[in-house]
């Protein structure tokens, strides 16, 4: 069997999933690639697989119809219909990511903190959706193999400050990142592209690190994040 | 006046600027904003200059008119058609780039690069078009801060290995970045975002660097980049 019609009435409810709405109400999103289909299957979150060829596990589907499915014009062999993540334990280096608004640079972060053992990512209500296409590609599978979560940093930031050094980031303010002590168990929070770090969450913050330039340039968030977690995992 | 009709014969030309071919033909680009604009004033690059609203300085266009240039949905308010930018002198710390193809990628590594002193970039043949519009949104106003230009880096990269000392980046083989001793004079390379540097490149290099990982992750070019300009700016 072989699905060719783009006006099934399945393959309309997979677009859908394009959608951050119809990817709350389902609790699922889609993962497109070799690549993402593999990392998802090795951790059990698929519930549909589809490919444009036969192959054992997939539901077949014409190019048209998976072009449909993805709203893009590249080409992906294959997808997969996952069941959304759930929260883990917290690791002893966290990110959080107050108001983070472009998908790649949200994708980027999250690659890079799995990169430099941040394992746990917190995202703040305002922060895009981790499911989002775009997100899921720049995190380049990252996605699968890190603790991340969605909650209110005013409530979740005073509940770990007892354990964790919570550290915010400012773009002249505070402890050079490079003379920065080591400690056990930390978190630093990204804030928005824009704006930065919230009033109501920079209030519930004590001290910041930042990254010392010696020109009046700035950084891009997901580049600052990475510098920062790079010194720390040092 | 105003022009307020998105078929006028002007308009059309400057729509055309979107694709990389009549940016070559015409030897001009569009910017894009008001930070930008305004950068570009004042490196004597702005040919027009047109706005939404009536300013002095500038053709007024119709809304629509506006987002027929720019080919996006964002409203811009306005937009400058600029003089490509001009080689110059060599700086001491150079950043080399081989087959980058992302515009954010390029857009970011030239952010990235003014703010850690490595004022050249030189962009390899097969590097992304640097007037492409997302490239300069990225570069936030980078591009007119920098010498870059284009080159064969198989003819440029010869020309400096006497007077610069060049190192390739790989993902685990070479000098760890953290060891890298200092010197007055150096070039690094990047390659492509899928399969780093091309041969031809890499055959003239004598030395990699890399950022130590504990874990079989891999970075972003534009991450990996911004964490070596770091070290080395330090």
């Amino acid at each position: 069997m072989e699905i060719t019609s783009v006006n099934n009435k399945l393959v309309k409810e997979l677009a859908k999933l394009n959608e951050s709405k119809y990817r709350k109400l389902t609790n699922t999103f889609i993962v497109e690639g070799k690549h993402l289909v593999t990392e998802a299957r090795n951790n059990n979150l698929i519930i549909d697989a589809y490919s444009i060829e036969y192959k054992e596990g997939y539901i077949k589907v014409s190019e048209e119809v998976m072009k449909k499915i993805c709203n893009t014009d590249t080409v992906v062999t294959e997808i997969a219909v996952c069941k959304m993540l759930e929260k883990k334990e917290l690791s002893n280096k966290i990110l959080i990511l107050d108001s983070i608004q472009d998908p790649g640079n949200l994708g980027t972060l999250l690659r890079t903190a799995k990169a430099f053992n941040f394992n746990t990512v917190v995202l703040g209500l305002n922060t895009v959706d981790l499911y989002n296409p775009k997100v899921i590609r720049s995190s380049q599978g990252a996605i699968f193999k890190l603790n991340i979560f969605r909650d209110n940093l005013l409530e979740f930031i005073p509940s770990i400050s007892k354990e964790y050094k919570v550290y915010g980031t400012n773009v002249r303010n505070g402890i050079d990142i490079k003379m920065l002590e080591k400690c056990d168990k930390i978190a630093i929070v990204l804030g928005n592209e824009g704006n930065g770090i919230s009033k109501e969450v920079d209030s519930l913050l004590n001290e910041n690190i930042y990254i010392k330039l010696d020109n009046t340039e700035s950084l891009n968030v997901a580049i600052a994040g990475a510098i920062i977690m790079y010194e720390i995992n040092k």
